[in-house]
């Protein structure tokens, strides 16, 4: 059934439609409703009349016995392309990035193989054996946690994502990078971690009452420190020993590392060897200096931990080529700092009129929420964007109002002294005649 | 605070036991009991008196720059034990078994590196554009897919595990063997399983009102084929692409597969290369012989899908060692085909008492649930079980109860003729004096 002869609601869309260009009702792919609405009649799929033959041919690994089972699991060879991209292949003597391949995932986990990371001194060779916590300063009683002995309090699991107070910071820049969701978007990525809630271990230090912050240490050769409200500390912060099921990665933490659910990435401190109990914040180079978030008017957020709500889609998006008019499936991830995603819009023309996307279950607080919006796409130019809001309210904000609010960075790339943190406006990509896909800012 | 000079309640047991042998209100550990209820106060965490200056010594990656940043995370070289056991290392003409180490994981997310895998003739090499999945038989129109076409349909994502029906077979033997979690129940994982709908594509298809089976047939050389009943496949059933995020990993069934959440693993059918629509099942191999549950008095369930209602203890158990007396935290896993989890009871005295246990949120249906429950050893020995009930009142039973119905295998390992399939029982680890814990049944 083509779009010209389907029937029209009286805003002058079809009537399985929910917004311009091609904005689906997601309710319409319950029960028959898909077949119905024409979207999947576009032959996306070849009937078995015709070519029929040649995709039942026995291809070769239908006629020889494969490869012999490892004791560790790998992708493909064919999928040998969805890698972390890499900021300092050589590991020269700065910082190193590894971003993930969100246009070439699914679903809400990030796997462990493919979580970003950032290094400020390479990849430490722990031994957890020789690994130690301590909590001290403001405490009734200073304790020296081993490995072995963390693993024996009692733990909690959180779905949580973890994301850098710098992802995203090329969307700083005036004319909009040509780069997938991965270079964009790539320092951010969601995990189930397990571990001790810190707050049962300071439960058995004691706290002093004038012990208002905590400065968190990293055993790496930076030894990477930043300060922590003790709110939060008390609140869902986590020793977290476990990511998805194993031990942490090396570049997550390996083998402890303190987790903030919702809060900046670099003050989720790995590698953690020390817990100080402190009356005030420590200002530490990556809270006074590299995370100052600047504003416009040349001031700086003093501190900035929350990493506020946001969305991108992912597919399609740059570096996917569509094949032709026809249905596809518009999603994303979205997730906020502040707690469960309750709500993201989808539009097909450049936010003009936005359709509701299907919330993938369960909505998990500070995690990834992976949202759907089927489409039938009609060859025409279009923008997609996607806006979410959390529980609290709190909404993506437009490009327009967040540059007029934080600025943008006159020098590409980001540079220290122009803002380039917590960027978290909407993203958008042009869908050309041609199936290619274009950043730009609408 | 010592066990003697606690305070006990009518049942003479202390304040915060809610079993004998030391099993802890789970709700002493919210808020400050932990610590009143002298849990932690066992000295797991060494005081920074005394010993303090060794603990916090620089240890080399403390001093020098680390490893270069890798663009595939793998595992730290300390976690190098933590793989899957290998049943056909030599890749000889046979299946080939690898278990999942639950006693070295925690959490709900199996990682896709671990996630146990069966397959019958290797790991087939199957190029995704080559790869094609035709819906045919009685339908109204069939349709061949590619992986391109598919990746255009609405998706959805699930937490889901698969188990082989063959999970657990050496606990058929009427001896108990002496094996880890893995071995003895590594052939069940969990993960987020991505993918399209099997309805959705049978809408598009049409169903012929006289098919009441679909034949699933992978691509690998074993051709492997299993019959669906075609409510499943209209109801939960899955064309899975992606794993935790990320494309299937070869042995799971790349680039596609069926997943039927809560049914027998072997119905999962990898490489899913067809589906053909039928009145009868095809009474294949793998349901006519391999899985068909023999009984005692030597009939056969004719078809045995579901996996039930089911849970073991991973920590600790056999292949630890307790360091003595003091706190420990009881956990494992717990799932049921059938739905969600809605209680696990946990016993520290081989069933006489049983205390309930936490249960990890968000449960989700035919998914793990991560259960712990708080616990007290005072060095005697004890025998650790857990018991699982589902939202349906299914409950998980005894081994007397199970031998009764299922029977035993006389000749271990378990062969063909005799009962090896779907044991669900009760797991006993037994803790010695010493700290060394023994599987037993009891």
């Amino acid at each position: 059934m083509g779009k010209s002869n389907r029937r029209r609601g009286e805003a002058g869309r079809p009537f399985d439609a929910v917004a311009d260009n091609g904005l689906l009702d997601r309710r319409a792919l319950l029960g028959r409703g898909v077949a119905l609405a024409g979207a999947m009649s576009a032959g996306i799929g070849a009937t078995l009349t015709g070519a029929a033959a040649e995709p039942l041919t026995d291809e070769p690994w239908s006629l020889e016995t494969g490869a012999v089972t490892p004791p560790l699991q790998t992708p493909s060879r064919f999928e040998a392309h969805v890698v972390r991209t890499l900021s300092n292949p050589d590991n020269e003597f700065r910082n190193s990035h590894a971003r993930t391949p969100h246009h070439l995932l699914n679903g809400s986990v990030t796997p462990n193989s493919l979580h970003f990371s950032i290094n400020h001194s390479g990849l430490p060779d722990i031994d957890p054996d020789r690994h130690r916590l301590a909590i001290h300063g403001l405490v009734k009683q200073p304790i020296v946690y081993t490995l072995e002995a963390l693993s024996r309090y009692p733990m909690v699991s959180q779905m949580a994502f973890v994301e850098c107070g710098g992802n995203s910071a090329p969307m700083f820049s005036p004319q909009p990078f040509q780069a997938t969701a991965q270079a964009l978007h790539g320092l951010v990525s969601c995990a189930e971690w397990t571990g001790v809630r810190l707050s049962t271990l300071l439960e058995e230090t004691g706290i002093d009452p004038r012990a208002k912050w905590l400065i968190a240490e990293g055993a790496d050769s930076h030894a990477l420190s930043r300060s922590v409200p003790l709110k939060k500390a008390m609140d869902d912060a986590m020793i977290a020993l476990y990511q998805n099921g194993e031990r942490l990665m090396p570049g997550n933490g390996y083998p402890m590392r303190l987790l903030l659910p919702g809060y900046e990435g670099n003050m989720n401190v790995k590698f953690l060897r020390r817990l100080k109990l402190v009356e005030e914040p420590a200002m530490s180079m990556y809270e006074g200096r590299t995370y100052s978030q600047i504003l416009p008017g040349g001031k700086a957020y003093r501190f900035y931990f929350l990493q506020e709500v946001k969305s991108f889609i992912t597919h399609p998006s740059f570096g996917h080529s569509l094949k032709g008019p026809g249905f596809y499936e518009i999603s994303g991830v979205a997730y906020s700092g502040t707690g469960r995603i309750a709500k993201v819009l989808v539009s097909a023309d450049a936010g003009k009129t936005w359709g509701e996307a299907a919330l993938q279950a369960p909505v998990l607080p500070k995690a990834f929420t992976r949202f759907r919006m089927p489409w039938r796409w009609d060859g025409q130019p279009v923008v997609l964007q996607s806006r979410a809001w959390d529980e609290a309210g709190n909404v993506q904000p437009t490009r327009a109002e967040f540059v007029a609010l934080r600025g943008e960075t006159k020098a590409p790339p980001p540079i220290l002294g122009f803002p380039n943190q917590h960027f978290n406006s909407i993203t958008s990509w042009r869908v050309e005649s041609s199936g290619e896909i274009k950043h730009v800012y609408a």
